[in-house]
């Protein structure tokens, strides 16, 4: 089986009360990429220009990423983004955004990545996903993250992509914007009328959460000592949540599946924020994800006793 | 076994987008002894005004709660504080404060409510603490909270209060402020080595965490359709995890322990807001707290099963 992702592909410089990086690799579908490697086949759809060089294809190669449908457009700049990052990780300011090559995107699938099993639609302009999703007939589950910005300049288009979509994954606050509801869990209930079965809130340094048709789950965020960056947190939280997903062709989409899914989008951000930008995630091995899904179990595991309490 | 909690009785006026009330019995202490009320004996140390009446004293009666150190100041009014809260509840702004009654509180604890096992002292001038704790030599487990005023203006008092203490509950962002250090994990350790072997932090709609000795835990707030009033939450999650802690005097004060009341103190938490002031939790049942933390224990749990991951 297979999973594609369309997105960004982009040079990230970036500034944490950790230190900076005037260049590096980043954008949406690479931080989904690397994190989603670990469970399937991975294809990755995107733009690049003439500055995206050998080092860049490496990171994804490196874990085995199919880069045959990132497009290289002759003479164009990649996708530049720079921001900067206050006291505690939780407020960043964009500083500079060339789109470059990425303005005038428009996604080119092979007959592979058109096959894929597994589709994840990265945060681009909501037509382009709806045109990237009608390419992807056969998938058997189709995921979807946004941003703000098109929820204020292309909402009809974003809704209408959302209702062709198996799952949303959004920010909390943005599904709160989107749906005009301040309550989660009725803001889950809305976009889920609205096709979605399932529906995952990202929470940054608070975690995650998840509404099915069977009801909520929640985990926190990894607990670390160390938060370098948190950019590309959400797409890698993307990455490990639809790759397991993908890991699992032949069980049906149920919400225990998605709840285990959820502890490896859990890990796999976790990895990600503790050095700048693909640093940590392109070295990581799978004894070290495992380990850290096991240790999530036990920090969020109680057991009751029985106790008489005083009515 | 006995229970002490010293702290603020109050008459709150509130509003939120659910409604309005004008004047309904509030404060930390008050808050803090019904949900405490379901676990252990409770005695509630703070004082009140003329306006403070019989129907304020029965619904800490009808919850078993002793109110003998209830300290009537002839010719006083009770505290009063009116707030607004924010479209989605996560903001709030003070309208008014009317300390009255609470600006002359010098604590006077019966030798009853001095002999308790367990100790919550609630957020007021942490000197105040200091005094109170210095009365209950007798006491196992003594748990603090405080607020942002006490760290910008009595800095020293309250570390010298903290260090005298087992268990520091606080919200998030004032454990960074105290500590002066944006990562939970370094901030609690922090608090630590200042002498609380817990550390509680409050995360509002987000949940809880909790830092032992033997390592970090954390829970989710229980997801709700309809929050009408936070106002009192992080006392009625104080009520739950230390009156758990206090029906249970037989057992080493472990961190399973302590994971076991974080699962109580939600459960009260998610109550207490989903009416105005102490309407929901002066009429819960222990059928309704034992019902909701076995839900909570089903929404936070996942069962990992081998999978190969891709290295």
């Amino acid at each position: 089986m297979s999973l594609t992702v369309v997105g960004s592909i982009a040079f990230d410089a970036v500034r944490t009360p950790f230190g900076a990086r005037e260049r590096m690799l980043g954008g949406s579908a690479v931080h989904f990429s690397l994190a989603a490697s670990f469970f399937d086949a991975v294809r990755v759809v995107g733009p690049v220009g003439d500055d995206f060089g050998e080092a860049e294809y490496e990171v994804l190669r490196g874990r085995g990423v199919d880069t045959e449908d990132i497009e290289h457009v002759a003479g164009g700049r990649t996708f530049f983004w720079s921001g900067v990052y206050g006291w505690d990780l939780n407020e960043r300011d964009t500083l500079d955004t060339q789109l470059n090559v990425f303005a005038e995107f428009e996604p080119k699938l092979s007959a592979a990545s058109r096959a894929c099993d597994v589709l994840f639609l990265a945060n681009i302009q909501p037509d382009l996903q709806r045109q990237v999703r009608a390419q992807c007939e056969s998938a058997r589950f189709v995921a979807l993250d946004s941003m703000n910005l098109w929820i204020e300049v292309a909402r009809d288009s974003l809704l209408a992509a959302i209702s062709e979509v198996d799952c949303l994954i959004l920010n909390d606050a943005e599904l709160r914007q989107l749906t005009e509801e301040p309550n989660l869990v009725r803001a889950a209930r809305r976009i889920r009328e609205w096709g979605p079965r399932v529906v995952v809130a990202k929470q940054g340094e608070y975690g995650a959460a998840l509404v099915t048709e069977e009801g909520f789950f929640a985990l926190p965020a990894f607990p670390l000592e160390t938060v370098v960056d948190p950019t590309g947190a959400g797409d890698s939280f993307a990455g490990g949540f639809v790759g397991y997903v993908a890991a699992h062709p032949g069980e049906p989409l149920g919400h225990e599946l998605l709840c285990r899914a959820m502890a490896y989008g859990t890990a796999l951000a976790s990895f990600n924020v503790e050095e700048f930008g693909t640093e940590r995630v392109a070295r990581l091995t799978a004894v070290e994800i495992a380990a850290r899904v096991a240790e999530l179990g036990r920090i969020t595991r109680f057991v009751d006793k029985p106790l008489a309490l005083r009515d």
